[in-house]
């Protein structure tokens, strides 16, 4: 028989592919404690280190309250690609070993970077870091999707669409297909490319030879640590800032393509939270579609794994409810 | 103590990542005999079975003319991305076991592609199959490149370039990011795409999942075998359309960064090859640069690695050498 629903907890798992973040809940919004680890995404770190991601993260939480892992009844974790439907058994498991015996839920990390930024039930959140893309919400839920659907085949705007773009035009520069810039030198230094004295005896430069060979040796979504280089290249050079200026285009337009209608637009990832020409660009298209578009950055998914947790567990986080949620969860981190 | 050169025989190979084709030739520039073995690319088929490939088509050759490995003094390989300069060891080690003790060298496979189609000593050729380049001759040699950098970095106009926009189209189509095309169900039918009842929760089409799931458990330069639905697609697809056009305008600036004087322009690569709106804006663009342009279909390396085997024996292939040589070739491969 269990205890009176009331007085037991809640913990929300916001597991992305660097750090996995716990927070320990209480069914009126309070944040008791918080724990991070390392990376919860069974996708990239494999299902048994996720599993213990989220279990360290858990645990760390409760100890920081001073709480046992008997008294949760609910734990909710967000993560990309594993909302409803997949064989979710890996983690079940991991939690049962680690003596939960709760309800288990899924949310998308999209759906939770959304509530991290607003409790409005209408809206969208864009996400450009290592990727890109855009959600709507609507009734809670997540509606639509554009983009997202990784390097090979988009996440333009993102992270990795700039990295490589800043190597194609170091590529273009070295072969003389694209004007001089100075993305070519800073790409060099960043990945370290040492011309050899062997050749391929195309007549092609042995930097551009060098760099070639070095960026396969790599995996293409390494290219991503490039991003930073167009950044800082921006204000002295016209190539970076042109590269900065369609990444905002882009992801104006993958935001166009599921605009309906208006709701906040909460926004996260590295790339948008940098200010500057590409930030710029992309709110002003967004607000050329919708003038009262209220721009809600958001640090990580935190918040929001926390308030769907609770949403999980039958309790309504409103306006005000969000906002003590928000203050009480970064209490916690803060402690 | 060798016999009179005279009486000595050459070996010509062009060693491709599909396959490798040998001419066996007396130094007036009769080609005795033709064989023909698997993929002679050491990056792509390892040195072993390279250099076994390499053998395999040279016996052949010395086969179909009765002839022995003692006979011949000259082996010349033109292959991709082994100029001088690199280990050549592996390919000088299999033909030793194989009882060749003569000269050995390397050219490159775009200099033979070149003088597959003319005996000219300065002039373009271009390429478009999987990969994408053009290269710049100079007094016989290869003064430079351009493209030709892999499908992540440029290639250009090629085939995978040709291929991947199918599949971009097709996932742009599917997202609502894109117009509607007939290339989605073209994509979806020839990867033979099953969409799944396990959904990821984004609120994704389930065939625009399982399309992206298909082609992220693939290579990427494996999206080089879509190339041909866009080529299908072209007379009632506008999208399929502006993908060729683009590809041929594309391919154009690569010739156009090389390009600095008259000579024959030499093509090969199947994209090339198709007649239609692609090569025809590519030939449009050229001619807008070099009115005189004379464009030389080959279909391969073969003939220019003959003459290239020829050169290094101290032959020189002049213009009715060359007609003699590919007729002679041509002659030989018919047997």
């Amino acid at each position: 028989m269990r205890d009176f629903d009331g007085d037991r907890l809640i913990v929300g798992i916001d597991a992305g592919g660097t750090s996995t973040r716990a927070t320990l809940l209480t069914r009126d919004g309070q944040c008791l404690g918080y724990g991070k680890s390392g990376s919860g995404n069974p996708t990239s770190a494999g299902m048994q280190l996720a599993g213990e991601s989220i279990v360290d993260a858990m645990s760390l939480a409760l100890g920081a309250a001073g709480r046992e892992i008997g008294e949760v009844d609910h734990v909710v974790a967000a993560m990309a690609g594993h909302g409803a439907g997949g064989d979710v058994r890996w983690l079940i498991d991991t939690l049962a070993v680690a003596g939960y015996d709760g309800a288990l839920g899924f949310e998308s990390d999209l759906l939770a970077l959304y509530f991290s930024g607003t409790a409005e039930q209408k809206g969208y959140a864009i996400v450009s870091g290592t990727g890109a893309a855009v959600v709507r919400v609507s009734g809670g839920r997540l509606e639509a999707t554009s983009d997202g659907v990784g390097w090979l085949l988009g996440d333009r705007g993102s992270g990795f669409w700039i990295g490589h773009h800043a190597a194609l035009a170091a590529v273009e520069d070295l072969d003389g297909r694209g004007p001089a810039t100075a993305l070519t030198e800073a790409v060099l230094d960043a990945l370290q490319v040492v011309p050899s004295d062997f050749s391929l005896g195309y007549g092609r430069p042995a930097k551009l030879e060098a760099l070639v060979r070095t960026i396969y040796l790599g995996r293409p979504v390494e290219l991503a640590r490039l991003a930073p280089l167009v950044f800082a290249a921006a204000d002295a050079d016209e190539i970076a800032r042109g590269i900065l200026l369609r990444a905002g285009e882009l992801l104006a337009q993958t935001f166009a393509s599921v605009h309906r209608g208006s709701g906040p637009v909460v926004v996260g990832g590295s790339v948008l939270a940098q200010e500057g020409l590409l930030s710029e660009i992309f709110r002003r298209l967004v607000l050329d579609r919708e003038p009262q578009a209220r721009f809600i950055p958001v640090a990580d998914g935190v918040v929001g794994a926390a308030a769907l947790a609770l949403r999980h567990a039958g309790v309504v986080v409103d306006g005000e409810g969000h906002a003590r949620l928000t203050a009480s969860v970064a209490a916690a981190r803060a402690r």
